[in-house]
């Protein structure tokens, strides 16, 4: 009597059944979720879609890196307000033809992201689609008073980012020519796009420490976030370009083929850390965390819009040139 | 520097600016939306596909129908746990033709919806896409230990719905076939189908006073709701025909027309509630609650599968045959 949703959703169920959380006292089953909340401590809740065509190309990118990817990206908006995810949900609308073995590569990966981030799945919703769909909640929660939004940079603040920014723009660009889709043995730049690494560990630490004055995680590129940051606290920048932790290109590939510059101010899909710091408290931001290079680019300014500041000492109006959708 | 996403999330927000919850300690426009949870309640939490094409067409459902239902849809199943629903996300994908009038339409009824609900917008993710896809997260709470679930009916609980089933499914009928697209003057039906309206009282009060030993929201039809909530409670079920609240026809409407009994046991998107109660409790369940009439249509059986028992007592088995995407 079981219906193809039921059986699809046995199946979803089954290759997610991670019981790392406490906590849930009910999931996937029934009309929703139970869950407990834990004293002492704020929900960040969070969605995010994941969309054939406009996310991810059904041909070019492995369906297990699809299932990282699409928890991944939910998980790192926890991460930017320095918060732990807990739960999530899944909304899956697939073609019949993929629920056989699209499906299992789909789910492996997102088997390693749940385990990876602690995140267990809670519930969800599936349904038939010509095109591939996902849509993620992730439901987390943050120590009461601790956690770090986009408003609260002020002026004189040192402005921090993680990593190195343009990384899984370079991958995308190499997944798309054809080159090296094989993702076990791809390149770093593939892996960064192809299985991000939210900064669940250093965000916590950034909250935890309160040294994060303003946090957001870079998914649209630095210069379209930071603009989002600075709007978010009624402030404005000015970033060094030389100071920026560029993408290290090695001279066999041919450095010149690439704008480094132009790639860490407009590559998207990084989710690395954007934050920032007061100057006095500036010393305690280490230069990495746990082997993440951690760079100051530059400094919060009472004067609205960000700029860009050249080697030689030449100041442009940096226009926000990342990924938007509209 | 406005982008057009940052330009459309604003738009959004403002339409659905509703100060009706406190406890949202941050909504649209960070990473995350931040809640506060409440003492002795546990979190109840659920999302919901709403896609153009499966679940509403475009040049047939005003927008002000798809903005009222697709929280109401979710809502539903916070109402079927005994809960209260307090905050949602909403994720949009739409065409940008669809960012203007269409826009507008859609917010109007969902800021209705979200009003009359008491639901209030916590955040979302939009992005562009040609066709119309909807997923709305809704986060509720329920005095712990008062849900209720799918899987608490016992052999011998008696099997109750609220409504007439049906009602939507005829709507829908009659919106497909073009007469009576005006939803302002529509029949009771297409109301039903365009403007449901979730029974959270109903809901909360079966909870409340511990009369439901399990319930559900009947999404799918009747046929099979009934068989999901009696594979997650291990149990049976046995219906009569002539105890099922169905659809009244008018004889100027031509009643020969319809199959009522057909289109109660599979319509679906009546979001009615189907719930069991302890035989020495059932006299306690009123024939209508606030004027929704609720109805007796048969008892929870040992043995597995559901059987329908015609008015000369002839019994058939059930075969689950409402809404199935798969």
């Amino acid at each position: 009597m079981k219906t193809g949703e039921d059986r699809l959703v046995q199946k979803i169920t089954r290759a997610l059944a991670f019981k790392g959380r406490s906590g849930l006292a009910l999931g996937a089953g029934d009309d929703a979720a139970l869950l407990k909340s834990r004293a002492g401590r704020q929900l960040v809740l969070t969605c995010d879609w994941f969309l054939e065509g406009s996310h991810f190309l059904r041909d070019k990118h492995p369906p297990d890196s699809i299932g990282w990817k699409c928890l991944a990206r939910a998980v790192s908006d926890v991460a930017a307000m320095g918060g732990e995810p807990r739960y999530f949900l899944l909304s899956l609308a697939l073609p019949e033809t993929h629920t056989g073995r699209w499906l299992d590569g789909f789910l492996g990966g997102l088997s390693r992201a749940e385990r990876r981030f602690r995140c267990q799945l809670a519930g969800g919703d599936t349904t038939r689609n010509d095109k591939i769909l996902i849509n993620v909640t992730v439901i987390g929660d943050v120590p009461s008073g601790r956690s770090v939004l986009r408003s609260g940079a002020k002026p004189g603040d040192l402005i921090f980012v993680s990593g190195r920014l343009g990384e899984a723009e370079l991958g995308l660009r190499s997944l798309r020519s054809g080159r090296a889709v094989s993702h076990r043995n791809g390149s770093r730049w593939l892996k960064k796009h192809l299985y991000p690494e939210p900064r669940l560990a250093l965000g916590r630490w950034l909250a935890g420490k309160r040294l994060a004055t303003a946090m957001m995680d870079l998914s649209d590129g630095l210069s379209r976030d930071l603009t989002r940051l600075c709007a978010a606290s009624g402030v404005g920048a000015r970033i060094a370009i030389d100071r920026i932790p560029e993408v290290v290109v090695p001279k066999e590939k041919g450095r010149a083929h690439f704008d480094v510059t132009e790639l860490a101010l407009s590559g998207g899909d990084d989710y690395e850390l954007l934050f920032t710091v007061r100057p006095r408290q500036a010393g305690q931001v280490p230069s990495a965390f746990i082997g993440l290079p951690l760079s100051c680019i530059g400094e919060v300014t009472h004067e609205p819009g960000v700029m860009l500041v050249a080697p030689g000492g030449l100041e442009e109006k940096l226009a926000a040139r990342g990924w938007d959708p509209f």
